[in-house]
């Protein structure tokens, strides 16, 4: 099987206004995040996906750790009579598990669920593990794979197989439960803000919306570029529910069996979906600095001449002194014009370019990728520069996605308005609570994102349900959801 | 179901001398390094084993960087089509593989294997990444899962799931992949020695002995206190093999179609079963530092005298801040003499105890886990000596393995002596090279670890095989293996 080799490398992408789900592959194929895999509705995370990931988990992990969390590791494969002592739970997995009944030359007496999540095998050490009051809390996180077989895929967004981190927590009281429930989105939320420049929407799910098992769901909501809203990360508090089914009891200090009352949350690679739908531009990836594999690329310029070569290795050393993540691009076999197309498409969020007459002068010119604007900053003291560079960009991306985000959310207050509100982006609309209510708004106008904020009373702003009219309850942001 | 609170923390282990098995799984047991799961053959790796996988993994993934890997991920089901390309490889494999053959409610048209290993699916893209020689070299690393249908299972040391990383790579020479092949052997031993204080011996495996599909496999071999070896790392050079299988072609400097030399290699949380085995003792764990999740414990004595709390929790911060990892137990519910044996069976390197006492005179007492000996260290200046001390007790950990591999390592002329030398340790022989005489020894004195050290000439004693007599070609350490 002879290989054509190829002529060029291709940067063509599919404008974002044309077609943006194309615009969307486009981007994770030509800039090597990930690529598709010979198994059915799974991906490959490419060096450059997988980088963000590692970015995502550090800065996720040292948050858990530094808020009591313990890393540990469970068996992938869950047997089927786990998985069914919690019946709301395995109604709403079951159709989705992919399923191991052969081992080695054996067929298995009962099948093994490849993990779609992991709160039955994690209640049943609980169940063991937990004796008395002493023990509690119990405050677990996993870092791993987890499979659900998925009729329809998009890489990163909703494939068979995904990675993510699934924290599992057993408490003493309700209070304390629900207390994790909120601290743990709150970090999520800081984290998405902070780190990711993505802004987003916390609140509640609905009852019909809650996770299989829950008492309570919350989740938060990012708004992507097409006007569809993106569930970026959950948290449940499953109460007593579990804690019956799989018999997790305490001696309290009164010395009287109690269960325990229990949480879990997860975020996944699908956050990178986000950043790639939230700040990405014709051009192509816009990652945040504090994301960034490559925060900044470092390029000769006319680099046969005396010294460029030098000066653009001695700069790159010493801001990988400085604790920057820095490439030097000292290709000689493409063109200046062709890296600045690669690392623009790559995202990078600074660019350094040093040429004789940089040299000459003591500068280089910097150009930043969020506003595709180009300044001159002095080679003396550049760290501090480049920081400040850096955290402008991080700032900036931040600011245009909250603009956008706030752009596109509009209060309604009638049917029309919300039907055409999620068009392209949230509708805030009112609500009297009532299932049949939201469902019909769901069919209708195919708004499948729904989050109500915490802060009911300060956004309540009418007092009839924006579809049948009644008494509204529950303020809530419609949407149509990846 | 009611339970029992139990009375009291149970800290008897199984002497090591009495049953070094039993003493193993007592010791993992009780200090909360893994549980059984409720999966046949895998085990759940807890908080305080996960901390130790957590520092093997940041270990090797600095050096992995620092020469030019990147890590990835990918599926962790692969189609039977593709483990069917590689004949050797899949009749390796295929006896140990766990099938998945349905997805949702749908039976699959083809069954998917849970990776045993990744070559086929790495060798599968690399096919359509790969077109010209500025391709190469690939050098990816990922960290995950894999399940091998075992049947005789051990936590750590042999599981149906263990965690790992598998390294795979591919380069333009054969040369290439050689000294990548000896150069990831050279990082394993250096961090098995370096990190985890094992001393091993490296050096090539038999004809027999080979990962299945490779040319040549090379693995590092460390001695257990019950006279065992374990196989601790091993790298595989499978030259064009899978290239030719998976039709890996790159187009060289010349124009010609020209297949890649590929490696692989790994290892996995089978490390964490050797760090017991060879440091463990009669009370249970011994850390070595640059390994251990916990470095110091600071313990407060009659913490209800003025200043001792205050004083323990001044100290914990100082040394926090200076880098190291502490642990205050100010726990009140239990007596300080069960803190003293909980710590020493949890084998964390160094416990500073701070009484009314100490706090007079300015001092700390510092217990040394892995000499069981006390010292007195001024608080002043404490982190500088605390250094030293943890510098100290990793290089004696080191030494006191490294004397008990030499000593239970017998150069031998004769099967009697071979006999006599594997009960306990390795014998050193002269080989012919024939496989006859490798599965004579091997039965007879179920010797299944054979490792050739890499100076064979330096190592050269005798002209003679061990077991035929007849000309020696190899020399050749034989052991028991786990």
């Amino acid at each position: 099987m002879a290989k054509q080799k190829p002529q060029e490398f291709v940067t063509h992408i599919t404008p974002r206004s044309e077609d943006f789900s194309q615009w969307y592959t486009d981007v994770i194929l030509q800039t090597g995040l990930c690529d598709y895999a010979p198994v059915r509705g799974c991906m490959i995370i490419r060096p450059y996906g997988y980088a963000i990931w590692e970015r995502i988990q550090q800065e996720l992990d040292v948050r858990f750790k530094a808020t009591g969390h313990e890393n540990v590791y469970f068996p992938m494969l869950i047997p089927e009579s786990l998985l069914l002592k919690e019946a709301e739970h395995v109604e709403g997995f079951a159709p989705e598990v992919a399923w191991v009944t052969q081992g080695g030359q054996e067929q298995l007496q009962e099948r093994l669920a490849v993990r779609p999540t992991s709160e039955t095998i994690f209640c049943t050490m609980y169940s063991k593990w937990v004796q008395t009051w002493r023990d509690l809390p119990l405050k677990y996180n996993q870092w791993c794979s987890v499979m659900r077989w998925e009729k329809a895929t998009r890489p990163f967004l909703r494939t068979s197989e995904f990675l993510w981190q699934e924290g599992h927590t057993i408490h003493a009281t309700p209070e304390e439960a629900q207390e994790e429930t909120l601290a743990m989105l709150e970090i999520y939320r800081e984290t998405a803000e902070n780190v990711m420049a993505l802004p987003v929407y916390v609140g509640q799910k609905s009852e019909k919306e809650k996770f299989a098992g829950a008492r309570a769901t919350y989740s938060m909501e990012a708004m992507m570029q097409d006007g569809k809203a993106l569930q970026a990360g959950t948290t449940h508090n499953f109460g007593t529910n579990f804690a019956e089914a799989y018999d997790i009891q305490y001696q309290n200090k009164e010395g009287k069996l109690t269960y325990v009352h229990e949480t879990s949350w997860g975020v996944s690679t699908r956050l990178i979906g986000a950043i790639i739908m939230t700040h990405g531009d014709e051009r192509g990836l816009r990652l945040p600095p504090r994301i960034a594999p490559i925060q900044v690329v470092v390029l000769p310029i006319a680099a046969h001449k005396p010294g460029v070569i030098e000066a653009c290795e001695k700069l790159t050393q010493e801001l990988k002194d400085a604790g920057f993540r820095v490439k030097l691009d000292d290709r000689d076999t493409v063109s200046a014009g062709f890296k600045f197309n690669d690392w623009e498409l790559k995202g990078v969020p600074v660019r350094l370019e040093i040429g004789p007459r940089d040299l000459e002068n003591g500068v280089v010119t910097a150009f930043r990728r969020d506003l595709c604007e180009k300044t001159t900053l002095p080679l003396e003291g550049i760290a501090d520069a480049l920081q400040q560079l850096l955290d402008d960009i991080q700032r900036t991306l931040l600011e245009q996605a909250r603009a956008f985000r706030d752009a596109h959310t509009k209060t309604v207050h009638n049917m029309d308005e919300l039907g055409e509100a999620v068009q392209d982006g949230f509708a805030k609309a009112m609500w009297c609570g009532e299932r049949e209510c939201e469902d019909k708004i769901k069919e209708q106008f195919n708004a499948s994102s729904r989050n109500m904020p915490f802060d009911q009373e300060g956004e309540t702003f009418s007092d009839t349900c924006v579809c049948c009219g009644k008494k509204a309850k529950k303020v809530m942001y419609f949407a149509k959801a990846y």
